[in-house]
């Protein structure tokens, strides 16, 4: 009836590199099952920014084999009341803050189901009230990918979780800004040549890929997330253009 | 009579992750046996700081599994006649240089063993002088996890090894800020509503958890180390009261 | 005929770790095959620096058990015609693309052979013109490790590619500075004591390791690289000196 596990655990959180919670974490995740194998998707999410971590969950969707387990942990509440989510969308499996990090996961999604983690029935003993990723989710993560519970197994379902999307939802703008000075957008393609973005000031006109146009020259494209992106061939577009992540963009027919 | 390995080796350095150390190390530790399974802790220890790693090992020891083998590469003695250690303690194994790097986990091990890493019995031969991360620790962490060696065969024991607690010994202090700004002492809990940290010139208040205060106010807690922390609820409690590691700080009874 | 695979990847990339961009890859060659282990080598190659990309493949080769399969993605032409390439060197494998990224791999091997990736061969269908790591090189490093594909397989010999050495040829210099601030030298060992390295206007002498010098001192010696380094005991030598990636040195017999 669910997906059957892939046994992939993938883990996107704002902890960082230097200090140890990814690895404890990790720790945690390998005490409670030896099968899961792990991916980092990132951990540099900036500090409790949910809307970042979003895209970035939402990014693994169409990337990842059926059955995998995505586990994120952005999560200002931590050590308040607010609820750990399990949900199924995309044919994988999603645990995180009940806090909208899902959310342009599920919005998304073809058809989806969200249950609330219910600690009790899963016999889980917080150590801690302050690190959740390590508590809860790391051990459920494991169990859930190494078939020791199912889906059904998590909790109830629930009706009323967070569902605002930062990232699709509120108009056409710049969601994310890659390494490279790449402004994503989150407008899907495709896109037809003889298309403009108007984007900063400037009218940017659309392109299939890098090499159609010369090197130091702005263009749009449909990137490797199938979103609209804005880059300088071999330059940097967020320093050319003065843009940052949330900036308006706009897309007009020829 | 030595635990039993976990197949779980932990690498935690000062190497950081932009040259390519980290990954020759792995290359060779599996070139010594393709069992064990690999959990970076942190490779962003501040150059040369055997504080912070030993921070860093003693974290993980209640984190994984009976009979993990954790290294630690920060070695700023290395390419000098330095010792090389093996220990047990926590039920697990630890390998690093005779440096303090090990100094807060055996300092809090209920029992411990210290061996010198006797090279020639092992048939270690260095390729390099300035790399025993790759050259020593990397293949017999390898062995050791495998199950090729057991902790006995690691070389003689010895009872004269650098014994210095950088974290828990030396007074009441600040020994770890996080990504959060989220301020840990070597204070170990528990702690009991009423009582107050005195920390830069303020009081601050115990409470359980970051639920317990309004956001933005200044809370002491004990976090997920099992250790008191200062933070600023949906804060940076680092950058709020100006303090950095090495601070003391003061708990006080009501 | 060819090296059996090891079942080891190994990743060199300058995508960097915030970004999803390593994770999503990881994504697709974990869908291709579950059997490659996967070791990151560097992800903080600076972006675009094919150089210090060919530099980093390099340093894995002398490390990685026969067989494995290495993946370099620094790709300033992705997006354009430029080809990409499978080699064999070292007894090891390798994937990039035909932009001096193996140049130092193919300059430094005893024998070597590349193919042209034979894309509508190998059946790969591209679902972006801007992520060849992803939609290209992911998938066919799996196959490879995984046994699915010989190397044979991969399309035919070229002989044209490109083999400019981006490390070893052009004179004697820095080609690396690391985190420690030690200065790497493209300059092969051995080295004899009583020689002498000029160096910023200064004069290094050779020594065989750290521990011969005071601590503060200047030394050269033969690193763990292999090459001729440069170091600051316990100090930073990029800083004392004022040197980079680049400048010239020289080495005279004593």
């Amino acid at each position: 009836m669910y997906q059957r596990p892939s046994g992939i655990v993938t883990l996107t959180t704002d902890f960082g590199l230097r200090d140890p919670y990814v690895g404890i974490m990790k720790g945690a995740l390998m005490a409670a099952s030896d099968k899961p194998r792990l991916v980092d998707l990132s951990h540099d999410i900036d500090p409790q920014d949910i809307a970042m971590g979003a895209f970035v969950l939402w990014s693994a969707a169409a990337r990842f084999v059926a059955g995998t387990v995505h586990v994120g942990v952005v999560d200002p509440g931590v050590g308040t009341a607010r609820r750990l989510l399990a949900a199924t969308a995309h044919g994988q499996y999603w645990l995180a803050p009940d806090n909208g990090l899902l959310g342009a996961v599920l919005a998304t999604a073809a058809s989806s189901e969200v249950r609330l983690l219910d600690l009790e029935h899963l016999r889980i003993q917080r150590s801690s009230q302050t690190f959740d990723g390590r508590d809860v989710l790391a051990p459920v993560a494991a169990w859930l990918a190494a078939g020791r519970y199912g889906f059904s197994a998590m909790g109830p379902p629930i009706a009323d979780c967070d569902t605002r999307d930062p990232v699709f939802a509120g108009g056409s703008r710049l969601v994310h800004v890659d390494r490279y000075g790449n402004l994503i957008t989150n407008l899907a393609g495709p896109l037809s040549a003889g298309q403009t973005v108007a984007c900063g000031g400037q009218m940017v006109p659309v392109h299939n890929t890098y090499g159609d146009v010369a090197s130091g020259e702005v263009l749009a494209y449909v990137g490797s997330f199938g979103l609209l992106e804005v880059a300088v061939a071999n330059g940097n577009a967020s320093e050319r253009l003065g843009l940052q992540r949330g900036s308006p963009i706009e897309l007009t027919k020829a």
